[in-house]
């Protein structure tokens, strides 16, 4: 079995959500808790700028779970720069004990799911769990610099600015997380540093299969399936890989990378980053959750593990897909 | 508390350290299950080398174990390169779920303190921890080209090509993980790439005296306290930032690094790297251990959160430093 069970069900009590000015003109605009009037964010440089959200973040979570930073045993966090700066420096900032972790943009579900376990199983009251993503600094890391202008491609991604914090505890009101699907790492060969969708929807097919294998579910169990950022192309793609298997996900599936933007916004297939899903789980789809508008939700975030020495030796970028159940109410 | 107790105490019921020709030189070299002849281990590029590493020590970790890779629930496993490449590659390679972590040298610690929370709250039944590190791909990705043949500083330390793995179940036997605590981040400021062990030295005294505190024993309950790769002067830094708060190690203490290398060798402050505790700790520590020469064992393993970006943009080189309690017998 690879899907585990939270007896508990450890609660989401605290959460924020910060993006930028372009992903502040989105469909999600409204919902973020704060956006940014420019990239920079007031820094010197966007990895300064990437700290800041991830700190601000931080900061709202505990302000909205009520606790201050002492009370947090544990923060778990990941981001796409080397070496997860952001996360580390983040982690100086706050002072906590820290679990740094990598799944590229799967860390949201990543982190929750090992924040869980840690709250169900009963080895900590408070852990909270952040990642996020800067287009600035994820496009000259992996791709190509700025300054370039370079032409984007109808297969490629927009690296959101964004960063979302959660809150995880047993006392307290909010979504539970009840199971966590951690994913294998699927390769189906794709090398293009521009099609993240195409190297990520195998990952999620196979989390998705396997989850609904391992808890007897069907899809229509959910109000909510969401994965993180495949966008257009990698969403199309799921759907195919689902269907082949006898799978059809149906209204409730949907993408995050796919509707964070508008289209005269132009991002040929949407949004990428580990700020995707962490922003819009911890504005839009927790709010919805306490609305009581989504009763249960399965959140597939999507990672393109790619390195730029491993694209230039000739690899090719698997994916991995984490997911966690959340569940507003009952038990 | 930053200290967890797992009171079902799940156990390493197999190990497996794998290292390259000069670390076979040094006086571990016996201990090691396998020694490389080169270091390109029969591979194109290093990288390259750095993955096939991580995948013997996994498949003779799991041998050691009796264990199929069909039985193990989940990979647990982090390394130094960008994106932790050599972490993802592998799993991939077994087609295991996969927690992928950052924690740099530290993350020994981390994944047997992540994957024992994984064991002890019934989650899963096994789980293989892998980490480790490659001279030639750390230094040219952290510091020089290797071509240039900078002259080393004395403060240096040499990474090294070793990888370790453990296998973590309820059942079976072995040295048990009764203990962790996730350590903070600290920074005293120091900004030079090439003096690690003063980076870790004060993160590996936060974390003793934080677990100390939280458990109310002495240095003296411990058998054996190690930590991974603070080196030559880092140790020195940390006996000193602990006699300053009235706590003082004995000859029970001891770091991974500062003996991994002959003074013949001339690595001028030891080893650092990822596979300095993971070699270690799955050859020498856990064949001692089962021989009953070491009871009580508590590994530190240090981490420096170096990055190239960071240290580029005028940051200093924060540390964090897990620790795991192993005992053999008892309970």
């Amino acid at each position: 079995m690879q899907t585990i069970e939270f007896k508990n069900r450890p609660k989401i009590i605290g959460n924020y959500a910060i993006a930028g000015p372009k992903e502040g003109k989105g469909p999600f605009g409204q919902y973020f808790d704060y956006v940014m009037q420019n990239d920079s964010f007031g820094e010197k440089t966007y990895e300064l700028a990437e700290r800041k959200m991830f700190e601000q973040a931080v900061t709202g979570a505990l302000q909205s779970a009520g606790l201050k930073s002492a009370d947090i045993n544990l923060m778990l966090a990941g981001d796409l720069l080397n070496q997860i700066i952001s996360s580390s420096f983040t982690a100086r900032a706050f002072n906590m004990p820290y679990l740094g972790l990598f799944g590229a943009c799967s860390t949201m579900a990543e982190s929750l799911a090992t924040g869980a376990t840690l709250i169900d199983g009963g080895y900590f009251n408070n852990v909270v769990c952040v990642t996020g993503s800067h287009f600035s600094t994820a496009e000259r890391q992996f791709r190509f610099p700025l300054e370039l202008g370079n032409q984007r491609v109808p297969t490629s991604q927009w690296t959101v600015t964004a960063a979302g914090a959660s809150v995880l505890s047993m006392e307290g009101e909010g979504p539970q997380v009840c199971m966590a699907t951690y994913g294998r790492v699927i390769d189906y060969g794709v090398v293009d540093v521009n099609n993240m969708g195409a190297a990520m929807a195998p990952s999620a097919a196979d989390t998705i299969i396997t989850h609904l294998a391992d808890t007897g579910r069907k899809p229509s169990y959910y109000d909510l399936i969401v994965t993180g950022d495949l966008g257009k192309l990698g969403a199309e793609i799921l759907i195919d890989l689902l269907e082949e298997k006898g799978i059809r996900l149906g209204l409730n599936y949907s993408d995050c990378g796919h509707c964070y933007y508008t289209r005269e916004q132009d991002t040929m297939c949407g949004a990428s980053g580990c700020g995707v899903s962490a922003s819009i789980l911890n504005s839009y789809i927790i709010r919805k959750m306490k609305k009581g508008e989504y009763k249960k939700v399965l959140l597939v975030a999507t990672g393109a593990l790619m390195s730029t020495t491993a694209s230039q030796q000739g690899e090719s970028i698997p994916g991995v897909s984490h997911a966690v159940v959340l569940e507003m109410g009952g038990k």
